[in-house]
C-alpha cells in the first residue's frame, strides 16, 4: 500500500475567489498530492482545503500553500467568526495508511521549520506533535487570535517553537500538528425521548466520565421521530468504533430503548472498518493484509 | 474505485519449468493486468495463475496465455493428478470490485468465443456464466477428463458451446467462468471435542441442510487443543460472514463451548469485510464509499 498521509490546512480566505482558487492551486499543482475536497465559508473567512500524499510531496505543498497565503493575505485586514492566527492558521497531518503517528510527527517539526525558514512565518507545534503537553491544544495557542499573539509575542509570551519572538507582520503565525483521522459517527435510537440520547452522550464522552477521545451530545431527529447520539470519535485506536457502539447499545438497552440504526458522516481510513470487522468476527490475526485490493495497491508501487 | 477482475487459469503444465515461464509470462506482459501469484503442482501436473486488471485486459491477458498452452502442452502426452480437459483446462473471471456478476458473464461468454475463433479450442461455459443449469457443474462438463471427452464429442454428446464437434487435437477444450471469489474462512472453538466442530460444520454447510454456499468441516488442532470449523464461502453476497459466523457461534453455544478466535486465509474482497462491519454497526448506508483509500483510488483514475 502506498503511505498516505491527509493534510487539512485552514486559510483565512473565505471570500474572495480568486485569492482561493490561487491558494488551492498551489496545493493541487504540487506532484504527488491529490486534492480532495475544499470547503470556504463566508462568514468564517476561512478554507479548509483537504489533500493527500507521500511524507514528502505533503512539505512541499503545504510548503506552497504557506508562500502563496504570505503573498496574498494580510492578517490586518482579515475578520472572520473563526478564530485564527495567520493566513495559514492550521495544519494538521493526519496519518492513513503506510506512515506512523511518529512519522507524521517528525513531519510537523520538519515542516514548521521550512515554514519559518523560507517564509519568516513563526510556527508552534500543536497536537500528537506539540514539544510541551500546554500546547497539545490548539486553543491555548490560537487565545486572543492573531491580534492578541501580535502583542503577546514581543512580550516575550507564548514563544513560537520556530521563529523570532514577533509574527510576521502580514501573515501572522502558524500551527503545524498531527492528530489522528476524526471519525463522525451517529448512532441513530428507537425513541422520541431526547433526554436518553442526551444521557447516552454524557456516558460515552470524554467531558462527563466517558472514553478519552470521544465527542458526542444528542440530536433530534425531528421527521424521523427518533433521537440520535452524534460523535466525533477522535482517536479511532485507542478508543475503536466498536467499543463505542458497543456501550451505546447497552446504555440503550438500560432504558429499553433499541439502537436503530447508524452512520458514518465522511470519511474515515479503511483500517477503522477493519478493525470493527477483525473485533466482531474474533479475528486472531487483522484481516488488513488479506484484503485482494490492498494487495493490489502493494504490487503496483 | 478502479475496475478490479481476478481470473484464475488452471493450466495442464505443472513439471516443465521452461514452459511454465512461458505461460506465466504470456500473462505478465499484458497490459494492464497484475499477476498475484503462481502455485504449481508436479503431482498434480498443473498450474494456478492469478492475476487481476480490468475486463479488456483480462481477456487479452488470457488469450495470450491460450495461444501459449496451445503451442507448448500436448494432452496426448499430459499425466496428472487432478481432473482436466484441455491446455488451459479452466479460466475463471471473479469480480471484485466496480464490475458486476453479469458483465463477467457477458465477459467469459466473449473470452470463450474468442478463444474458440483465434486459437480453435472448442469451450464450455461454466460456473454463473453457464448457459443451461447442467452446466454450472465443472464436474459434469470434465466428466471422463481429455481422454473421455476427446471420444464423447464427435459421438455428439456434451457439445461444446463454441466451436466445432471435435476437441483440438493436442490442445483439447476450455471451460471458461465466472463465479465469486471463494473465502477461506475458520473459526476455532474452545474445546478438544471434534464431534463439537463436525456438528457445527454439519450444521453450516449446504449438504447437510446449511446454508447454500457454504462448505465446512471440522478439524482438529493438535497443537492448540482446540477443534475448528473450517470453511469455504463461495458467495459472501448471498451467504454473508457474519451470518455463518453468528450462527456458528450459537450453535456453539448450545455446547457450552466458545468461540476463540477466527482466521481468514488467503485473500479476500475489501467488500466482504466492509459487509461485516455495517452488519455489527447496523449502518444504514454502506461504508465503501467512506472509506478514504476508496476515494482514493476514484480520484486517480
Amino acid at each position: 500500500m502506498p503511505q498516505i498521509v491527509q493534510c487539512v490546512p485552514n486559510v483565512s480566505e473565505g471570500r474572495r475567489q480568486d485569492v482561493i482558487t490561487q491558494l488551492v492551486n498551489s496545493v493541487r499543482n504540487t506532484n504527488g498530492v491529490l486534492l480532495l475536497d475544499t470547503a470556504s465559508d463566508h462568514d468564517h473567512n476561512r478554507t479548509v482545503i483537504t489533500f493527500v500524499g507521500d511524507l514528502p510531496s505533503v512539505h512541499q505543498a503545504a510548503l506552497a500553500l504557506v508562500r502563496q497565503a504570505v503573498q496574498s493575505i494580510d492578517m490586518n485586514e482579515h475578520q472572520g467568526g473563526h478564530p485564527r492566527i495567520g493566513a495559514v492558521d492550521v495544519i494538521p497531518l493526519v496519518p492513513i495508511s503506510d506512515v506512523t503517528m511518529d512519522q507524521c510527527r517528525q513531519a510537523a517539526a520538519e515542516l514548521a521549520e521550512a515554514i519559518w525558514q523560507s517564509c519568516a512565518v513563526p510556527t508552534y507545534l500543536y497536537g500528537e506533535a506539540a514539544l510541551t503537553p500546554q500546547r497539545q491544544n490548539l486553543s491555548k495557542i490560537r487565545k486572543g487570535q492573531y491580534e492578541g499573539l501580535k502583542e503577546a509575542v514581543p512580550r516575550g509570551e507564548r514563544q513560537p517553537d520556530f521563529g523570532e519572538p514577533r509574527l510576521h507582520p502580514t501573515a501572522g503565525a502558524t500551527a503545524v500538528g498531527a492528530r489522528l483521522p476524526l471519525i463522525a459517527f451517529n448512532v441513530n435510537l428507537g425513541t422520541e425521548d431526547k433526554a436518553i440520547a442526551d444521557a447516552i452522550a454524557k456516558a460515552v464522552r470524554l467531558s462527563s466520565g466517558g472514553f478519552r477521545h470521544v465527542k458526542a451530545m444528542g440530536v433530534t431527529l425531528e421527521d424521523r421521530r427518533q433521537v440520535q447520539v452524534s460523535m466525533n470519535l477522535e482517536n479511532y485506536v485507542q478508543t475503536p468504533i466498536h467499543r463505542v457502539f458497543e456501550v451505546i447499545k447497552s446504555e440503550a438497552a438500560r432504558y429499553g430503548v433499541p439502537v436503530v440504526g447508524s452512520e458514518i458522516v465522511g470519511l474515515m481510513p479503511q483500517q477503522a472498518l477493519l478493525d470493527t470487522a477483525d473485533w466482531y468476527l474474533q479475528t486472531e490475526h487483522p484481516s488488513a493484509p488479506h484484503v485482494l485490493e490492498n494487495r493490489l495497491r502493494t504490487d503496483q508501487e
